[in-house]
């Protein structure tokens, strides 16, 4: 019984990291359609989402039948109510894609108002800190999570820069005002998805510890 | 021991709608700040915050407490299961709270940009999504729940003209862009606070009609 419910449990972990994988892929892909100013694979991201959101109803299901044939305790209980957790939070980081590629759409309607260089960088640093908090959740590892945590500060201060550098160009010049709108709101649903990895990572804290620290980490 | 359980579950249910109050009250109070100028009242949204994260801290040990006590099955496990999903949206919705909050310290500084008619709209359309998908939960409702996800999309078209006419400001005199930028945010956040509220409902139903109708339910 337990060995059984050993390999489901890994499985679920599995697919789990595979969504994350997924959500990952779908806002490097909208930054790089941003970037490479291509529609056609803005568009890709946000009918791809669609899987993704398929994969968070079939891991909550699976969620719910372990839970109901196999009765787990303590540790394995909470290790199925953060899978929860996580995959509500990876559906989200998904939309945040979506919501990338619509502003990207958006701007490609007008020239290029400058060169990207802070909002690709936000982006890489927020997808490492999604996929190590999910690397954090498989190795029950609560340094990483720990350290995920404290990077979130990072992904705000370049996106507070983001959001003035593009406030000068407005100001200076309001034929810049639509695009450095959308751009103000590309680095937000940036800063979104390094919030969500931050999510992930305090419920991966929580869970090696044991305790309750969520809530309580954002002055670490 | 079913009893108890009952018990337990109906209390579990009541402190979710308790956690549920005080998170439309925080976007409550948080848009009377907004349109009052009143900086101590955005002020006192953002401390209270912690009380909202505290109760779903609490909310979340009483679910698994309960699931590993009882051990419950089909829909009680569906129903615990959801008010963990639940909680956290409402967590969610505590902190859209905050955001408007911080945007109205902001917009304190400079004097008011426009008598605001559209953004209090939205946000009471917003928080009667949110109290009737809870509505919707206690009561078994998925008529109210289905309804609470029409309703979205209304409050997207109420959004859209927000920004729209604050699009207009900005372009019209670049004085107006910081105060224009942080009411288009502060619509943003009302949206996603009714984007929880369509998350709670989509639940609901799901719950009630024992069917995956996450992700289809959008063009209802």
């Amino acid at each position: 019984m337990q060995r059984h419910f050993d390999e489901e449990l890994k499985q679920l972990k599995e697919r789990t990291l595979t969504m994350g994988g997924m959500a990952e892929q779908a806002v490097g892909k909208a930054i790089k359609a941003l970037v490479d100013r291509d529609s056609a694979m803005a568009e890709s991201v946000i009918e791809e989402d669609a899987l993704i959101n398929g994969l968070e109803v079939e891991i909550e299901d699976t969620c719910l039948s372990l839970m109901a044939r196999y009765a787990p305790e303590a540790k394995d209980l909470r290790t199925i109510a953060m899978v929860f957790k996580i995959v509500n939070d990876l559906e989200r980081v998904g939309d945040q894609g979506v919501n990338i590629s619509e502003r990207t759409i958006d701007l490609l309607k007008y020239p290029l108002l400058k060169p990207l260089i802070d909002i690709p960088r936000m982006a890489v640093l927020a997808q490492r800190m999604l996929k190590d908090s999910l690397d954090a959740f498989v190795n029950n590892d609560a340094e990483l999570a720990r350290e995920v945590c404290r990077r979130d500060t990072e992904v705000d201060h370049l996106n507070d820069q983001v959001y003035h550098e593009l406030l000068v160009y407005m100001t200076q010049d309001p034929k810049t005002i639509t695009r450095a709108l959308d751009l103000i709101l590309v680095g937000r649903h940036i800063e979104r998805v390094a919030d969500h990895a931050t999510n992930i990572a305090e419920d991966v804290y929580y869970l090696v510890k044991g305790m309750t620290i969520k809530h309580r980490l954002a002055g670490v």
